[in-house]
């Protein structure tokens, strides 16, 4: 045992979290150590606090401390499309691109048999009863071009595909900036698949 | 803004640790939220904690929640050596070794008139001191090998040698494993400087 035990504890409780490793956990506790004491009392509060107050929207299920989520509040958004993701992170990358005007569906993750999430595990149901309910003109699949996300895109549009609903997936094909050269294939066939008329 | 209050908040707190990046804290943060209250908690107790309980050990500075310190309480270790570190990080490092048995002395940083730190802002006064009253016969100087390091080493070697106790400097020179072609002038110099016979 070669730190002091509550600092030891410290260290430990860093090297939980994703992506820290025992060193960046070690110099992020001798951070804390260093740091003003109202700061540290801040930062615990803060962790503590989020936690207690970010609940999933009842509607949307989008991360946030109010229900509805400030999204689903803004009645200026367009409610005749609707953008399915799997995680609230990618309602932020979405709202980052600041061209999506519609409401957000949160499914909580993708089907997936290998780790024993079907359908039911995920917000699907909720989806398709929303749809329906809002008159939903169009639902907007931007899903991760992955096993899993095929199986949930393939699911998810065989159910809205007979309640006459517009049911699309956003493109894949050359990230911005990318060279043809050193584009794998699969990436390369989805582009031809894709190709648009100029 | 894109994220709810608390969590934004959260984010940034975590943004403020040294090597975390807006996605790593924003990863963190949402690890956070999916981590069982109970754990929270103890995460945010943990900080609180080890920032209340965690202080420098009277006699050789390291961290430490007892005073004094786990090293300096262990009767056992060999009371005529005496290493010298800049910081606590540096006393991990050494104790991992399992080679040294003396007991440590932190300064608290190098001096670094260009950060405007002189020998007062550090423990040497306090090491000096030390080392008369416990009798030392040897101490070591594990400094890193930089401007501030030579300046440091060669300010409390200087103080010391009037005193009559031996002064050394780790070694430096190619890192284990390492290859000799792929060495930088400066190591390899100091590599020949400190050769020795086998």
């Amino acid at each position: 045992m070669y730190f002091t035990p509550p600092l030891a504890r410290l260290i430990e409780e860093f090297q939980r979290f994703p992506g820290v490793g025992p060193k960046s956990a070690q110099r992020m506790a001798f951070y804390v150590l260093n740091m003003p004491a109202q700061d540290v009392k801040r930062l615990a509060e803060s962790i503590v606090e989020a936690k207690e107050k970010v609940k999933h929207c009842s509607r949307c299920f989008h991360l946030s401390a109010n229900d509805p989520c400030e999204i689903c509040s803004n009645k200026k958004r367009d409610g005749s499309t609707l953008c399915v993701v799997a995680d609230s992170r990618d309602v932020i990358a979405l709202e980052k691109t600041r061209e999506y005007k519609g409401y957000y569906h949160v499914l909580n993750g993708l089907i997936s048999p290998l780790e024993g999430r079907g359908p039911e595990q995920l917000k699907v149901r909720e989806l398709i009863h929303r749809s329906h309910q809002e008159s939903v003109k169009e639902v907007i699949l931007a899903i991760n071009p992955t096993i899993e996300g095929d199986a949930t895109v393939l699911y998810i549009s065989s159910l809205l595909k007979p309640l006459g609903i517009k049911t699309t997936r956003i493109a894949f094909g050359l990230p911005m900036g990318s060279d043809l050269e050193y584009a794998d294939e699969i990436t390369l066939t989805r582009a031809l698949e894709g190709r648009r008329e100029v």
